[in-house]
């Protein structure tokens, strides 16, 4: 991991004043990419909190909003940890929090059924109608937040959200240890899933493309192949994390009649693309995003899963533009912003 | 509907011995639909029994293979109703029946779970290595055949396969009385499904682009709408029977976060398509193809559902050739050949 030092960045001459109303923040608009040191601070409304980031994560989703997925403008950035500033929720004051980022109008029917995170109404913090994390502040709903265990380091923490979508998958479907299952894609998401599923005691093999990546499957004991190497095997289950649209593709050539996919790929480029098998197989696709924080935090606070090789750099938040390109680059996994 | 008489239609002078080894069938041979007088009269294998078919439907899947889909070459046809002429089996002898299409090993781990329609070895009459019932004679496993109750005239039990796959989506997925299910497709699946879905009782929806088709929908008590009226609204259950790569995509539009797609085209066609509001709305699609004969018939002999108003033509199989042309016209539900 290359932790990139603040040393040489310049700090902002702001007065006190304008210190309280403006703040660092990596912004989207205008389909380019800005670091401003004078975004307005945001202002919590009633139910919300006031959260100063200490540590955000560069997602692929971020990478492909600047691609102009989602025609999100604003402040990016959906994974954080940091601590309540203010809040009229004494419990939450001045505690470290993590947040979901699904914000629910509490009253439509899919809320009423405690599906806030596909709430038709929703914001979603740094990808649709509400600023994100790659601030040096953020206004989140309360009931969003949860408390981090102290035995959880910031590093760790910025995980729960994409962890939090791994574990999605074990509240969408069962997942036994009879069951063969396959994950496709060797990224940051393949490896956070693949570490989820191993809890299950399921037969799990991960492919991808890049060895060393495959490699720190292995040191987690997870077997591991490459794409290439697959032949004609087929699975019980297969989770298409690839980020591509060949990944669904591969993932019904290699799902067993009546076998489940688990679809994580979100991508804006679409291809020429046949059902015909998942109908002759009588395949089901379900498709798998984000997830609820709990079991994530525990997993986190119980090292059930490992975090720390999946980091590949931090900077400060000043150097947020850096970080993406650096987030870019192939082979890359997390890149981290500390504020 | 339309019965064309055989008045007219030559009937072919073979001596006795020669009648015994060749049979009329129509045959999709080099990429051509061709009806043939003398195509050699099958002869059954262990297992097998010799079945004189009574009456077969033409399917879109016919239609499709003479298109070039699936690459078949042979006599097609799978939806049949006929009587056993030569079984080991004394129960099936002189009985008339109908049969499932899929004729699977036996012993492969599909097979051994029940699921011999999905068994990877599996021939499928008319479909897929067996020549299939657009002929005086087929031979068929006869762990396939299932016996039809007197009560069911052979233009219902005809339509058992096709009821079979309509009937097939309840055993997939449970269908209740608080589910708002949209079927998409008039067509003659559509019109099957939508009598199934009906049977559970849920808030049942059938759109499709053809009034006149759509007003039988209405004959059978279920609700019907336009596609072009349905605007935003969602439901927890959308079936794709519409037979066209579009259908998939009209479904992910109409179906509630969380909720199921049952997709029953299948098209060779592909289409350039993104998966990515599958994954947005945790959409499950569920491929589903051929069913159980038993519930089917069981349908048919009960008079759960109604099939007399989908036959539009019942054609000799002599003019077979003339009954695709017209089962390929627009409006037209389903056309039968008559042995």
């Amino acid at each position: 991991m290359i932790l990139i030092p603040k040393t040489g960045f310049p700090i902002t001459a702001f007065g006190n004043d304008k210190k309280n109303k403006y703040m660092q923040a990596l912004v989207y608009q205008n389909k380019r990419l800005i670091f401003k040191d004078d975004w307005p601070k945001p202002q919590p409304v009633a139910g919300e909190a006031l959260v100063r980031v200490l540590m955000a994560g560069i997602c692929n989703t971020d990478l492909e909003i600047t691609r102009g997925y989602l025609n999100f403008a604003g402040v990016l950035g959906h994974e954080f940890v940091g601590v309540v500033e203010e809040s009229s929720n004494p419990s939450l004051l001045s505690k470290r929090v993590v947040g979901e980022i699904n914000c629910a109008c509490g009253e439509c029917s899919c809320c009423q059924v405690g599906l806030g995170r596909h709430c038709p109404q929703r914001k979603v913090l740094g990808i649709a109608g509400k600023d994100g994390a790659f601030a040096e502040y953020l206004t989140v709903p309360e009931q969003n937040l949860h408390l981090v265990a102290d035995n959880v380091a910031n590093q760790a923490a910025v995980f729960c959200e994409p962890l939090a979508a791994a574990w999605e998958i074990l509240e969408q479907t069962p997942v036994t240890p009879q069951d063969d299952v396959l994950v496709l894609g060797d990224g940051k998401l393949g490896m956070l899933i693949a570490q989820v599923l191993k809890t299950t005691g399921c037969r799990l093999l991960a492919v991808g493309k890049h060895k060393e990546k495959l490699a720190l499957f292995e040191s987690w004991g997870i077997q591991t192949g490459l794409l290439t190497d697959l032949g004609m095997r087929l699975f019980d289950i297969v989770v298409d994390a690839t980020g591509s649209p060949q990944g669904l593709r591969t993932a019904i050539e290699h799902t067993r009649p009546r076998g489940r996919i688990i679809l994580k790929t979100t991508v804006a480029e679409k291809q020429p693309f046949s059902m015909a098998a998942v109908v002759i197989n009588e395949l089901t696709i379900i498709g798998s995003r984000c997830g609820l924080f709990p079991p994530a935090l525990e997993a986190l606070s119980g090292r059930k899963v490992s975090i720390e090789s999946l980091i590949s750099a931090i900077y400060p938040l000043a150097k947020g533009l850096e970080a993406f390109q650096k987030a870019m680059q192939p082979g890359v996994l997390k890149v981290l912003l500390q504020t």
